[in-house]
């Protein structure tokens, strides 16, 4: 059972799963928000090997997250860049930034990343709100209605699941 | 090379990463936001092995992201549900939605889930705004700097990763 399989699922959560998902992958985002470009800082910054690397930013860029940029030509030299589409996961780094820093350090441990907001010149750390009342937002605030091809392909799943059902390990 | 490393990084990203950036475990949270609460029903959903699911279920309570109720005595059968700690990985979630309806789907097809406010009862896209000044926020709009002693970690494994280097195959 690869991730491959959930881009099949009709659930737009899966699908981003599926192309981004990965530690390894989340960890190569992380550099690029940063500011790193070259494939040696990457791997500085990560410790991940060569093999993984390379593989992690094929994948990021033929699925359009990343773009190479040639930098050097003897010997070939590229630099990775995001995308739009790239550019377009801040929140999921960020949202993973704000968990860690509450969630996931040692106690009395100083915040380890600030954020500027530069418009404002505030510190901040940005605020999952709604755009309509500009209230802020957490998990119970929000209903979430699933369309009709989405509640379909899930019951479609859950019946497959049944006839094929031992019972549960607890 | 393992995830459990990233546990090591003195980076809020990297330990966030450490203990939900897999895809299996991000698909147990999504079911959870969902409302799922039991065992079959999460894999019935997802499509999961008991022993995967298992596994990461088993994680997720260790590390306090989920908590365990006993609901059936015999034979004895849990639930599963958020804690406060968990319920906080809610805009990880949501941005992975928000990405995968803008750039994970066949075109034309309609949005998937739709999230109502139920303070305004307005149909939303849930924002990153600036808690200062209101504004929405997107990755070019925030400065990020780091504080010494991430500055120090990455410089150490920068270091020890050039002591090591050979030639960069891209």
């Amino acid at each position: 059972m690869g991730i491959d399989e959930l881009d099949e699922q009709v659930c737009p959560v899966a699908r981003a799963i599926g192309r981004v998902g990965d530690a390894w992958t989340l960890m190569v985002l992380r550099e690029l928000f940063l500011g790193a470009r070259r494939f040696e800082e990457i791997r500085g910054h990560t410790g991940m090997s060569p093999q993984l690397l390379t593989r992690r930013l094929r994948e990021l860029t033929e699925t359009g997250i990343v773009a190479r940029r040639l930098y050097q030509d003897r010997p070939r030299r590229f630099e990775f860049e995001l995308t739009e589409k790239g550019a377009d996961l801040w929140p999921v780094v960020v949202a993973l930034n704000s968990w860690g820093e509450r969630w996931a350090k040692p106690e009395l441990e100083e915040p380890l990343i600030s954020l500027t907001h530069r418009a404002c010149g505030h510190v901040i750390e940005p605020a999952l709100t709604c755009p309509e009342c500009g209230e802020r937002l957490h998990a119970r605030a929000v209903k979430a209605r699933m369309s009709e091809p989405m509640k379909r392909d899930r019951a479609l799943r859950r019946d497959k699941h049944r006839q094929g059902v031992r019972p549960a390990p607890g």
